[in-house]
């Protein structure tokens, strides 16, 4: 099953020239969630080849502008593009207020139903589930109400030993039931054990995104043991005071996450405009945890 | 005395790589109006050596999202940037509340103050004045309040006859006076009249900005004889019948525009994204009105 991410943006407010704010495309199994939605997501993703049509779920961190100001504009043109499949859209209550006033003000009744949960950050929650993938907030610690988003894969269907089926000449029809788990009692009195033709699939993955937070020890407890760890690194560790007062990460600080969570593997972004190049912040997550890459625009990252 | 417009986005709504929704760049007397500020604004004007901090004036025709999507964003990095210096905006109503919402929700209070005036889609009004220029709403026949704006500039000095002042032996101190119109009673009883050393200086010039309307009559009074007419051409004339849907215009119906106000020069924009070259628009226009330009990204035009 395809569980992949890819990043449109990964720059903090102010602009840059070719660095968009923050948005991440994650496809599960050809669904496509996306996660925040910066201004110029459109852009992005026509420059990528990405189309916005394939999009049918949105999750906002927070309303800090640089994680949600492209959103008003791709609803809309999703609107344009004749779309009527719905939009299902989890993100902080008072944003459901804000697009309704702008559709009233340009006049604009969507064809497609915008389904809208609102995202609540007093407790982590389970807030979403398909046959592919399990959703959770992770409550981060920023300066207005900010949560991340924990995707868990669905736990897989047990693999089949085909070759000692095949020997024992178990019938082809009985595999679906076997891959779920399931002991057989046939008619003639055999028992097909499950665990004698069938082993455990690897365990789900999982993608763990922490968009803005001051690094401390109130969200570290989702975290554990995720397979890819996306974490804010807005500055470089000699600018830790800056950090503090704006509720944001050092690339340092994302990495001593990542090794007490145990993650698989760290991407760093929402870098801050003041840095020209970004070798700088991956040296210094790297020397901690190694496996860390940053999170650029158009590169896609298998989980 | 600088009048001169830089295009930033002539794109209609639906979004098509590299080609961005209506903004634009007037300089008058080195001060920056921007008139409209569709998404990306800000990425557009780094692309063409803009600095946003210069901005001190913003009109905005209406909500249409590709009309106004990019404000919010601007307005912010503003105050990210440290700005104190007021800002201008000019806009229909209901864009304060709308911009008020995300600000509270985005706990920003800004650091500049932001000088709202309402502007009103039913008669034209002069909405603003200093010593360079005049600003008029122009009601367009759109399909929500909307409206255009004319741009004057203030009458010029006369011109000195300086040869013949010097000729004569005309104190240097006198020409401000004389510049003004004004004549001079010496105490002498010398007379010194201005029609003998100054002649009328040229005509002030004058932008019309017709961003999104159905061509008719009802908006031509005060596109007359203006010095450059910037007027929607959303579509080919094959595709009138979509054009009156919409309440937007042919190409060929902005170069009607164009000889019936006896306009000097012609910028067409707001192009379908169905478009894929844009000749067609222009070869259409300019049949009619040859001195007819497409108001291409990036490019500035002396008025």
């Amino acid at each position: 099953m395809k569980f992949e991410v890819t990043i449109l943006g990964s720059s903090s407010a102010t602009p840059v020239y070719n660095r968009n704010p923050t948005a991440q495309l994650l496809n599960c199994n050809e669904k496509v969630y996306l996660i925040d939605c910066g201004e110029g997501i459109q852009q992005q993703m026509i420059r990528y080849g990405y189309k916005t049509s394939k999009i049918d779920y949105i999750f906002i961190s927070h309303l800090h502008g640089d994680h949600y100001f492209g959103l008003i504009g791709l609803l809309s043109s999703m609107h344009l593009n004749g779309r009527i499949k719905p939009v299902q859209l989890f993100a902080p209550a008072p944003l459901l207020e804000i697009l309704e006033l702008q559709f009233k003000h340009s006049d604009t009744i969507l064809r497609y139903p915008l389904e809208f949960t609102p995202v609540y950050a007093d407790e982590n929650r389970l807030i979403y589930e398909n046959a592919d993938v399990s959703v959770e907030t992770i409550v981060l610690n920023h300066r207005i109400p900010c949560t991340g988003y924990k995707f868990t894969e669905k736990k897989r269907l047990r693999k089949l030993l085909v070759e000692k089926l095949e020997a024992d000449g178990v019938p082809v029809s009985y595999y679906p039931l076997l891959k779920r788990g399931v002991d057989l009692d046939l008619p003639d009195g055999k028992v097909i054990l499950n665990a004698d033709y069938t082993i455990d699939s690897n365990a789900p993955k999982s993608y763990c995104y922490c968009s803005d937070t001051l690094a401390d020890d109130s969200y570290l407890e989702p975290l554990r043991n995720c397979t890819m760890l996306y974490h804010e690194a807005t500055f470089l560790q000699e600018m830790l005071d800056r950090a503090n007062q704006t509720f944001h990460s050092t690339a340092l600080q994302a990495a001593e996450v990542a090794v007490r969570v145990g993650a698989g593997k760290l991407l760093i972004g929402h870098f801050s405009s003041r840095y020209k190049t970004l070798q700088p912040l991956l040296d210094e997550a790297a020397a901690v945890f190694p496996n860390t890459e940053l999170a650029l625009e158009g590169i896609t990252f298998e989980i």
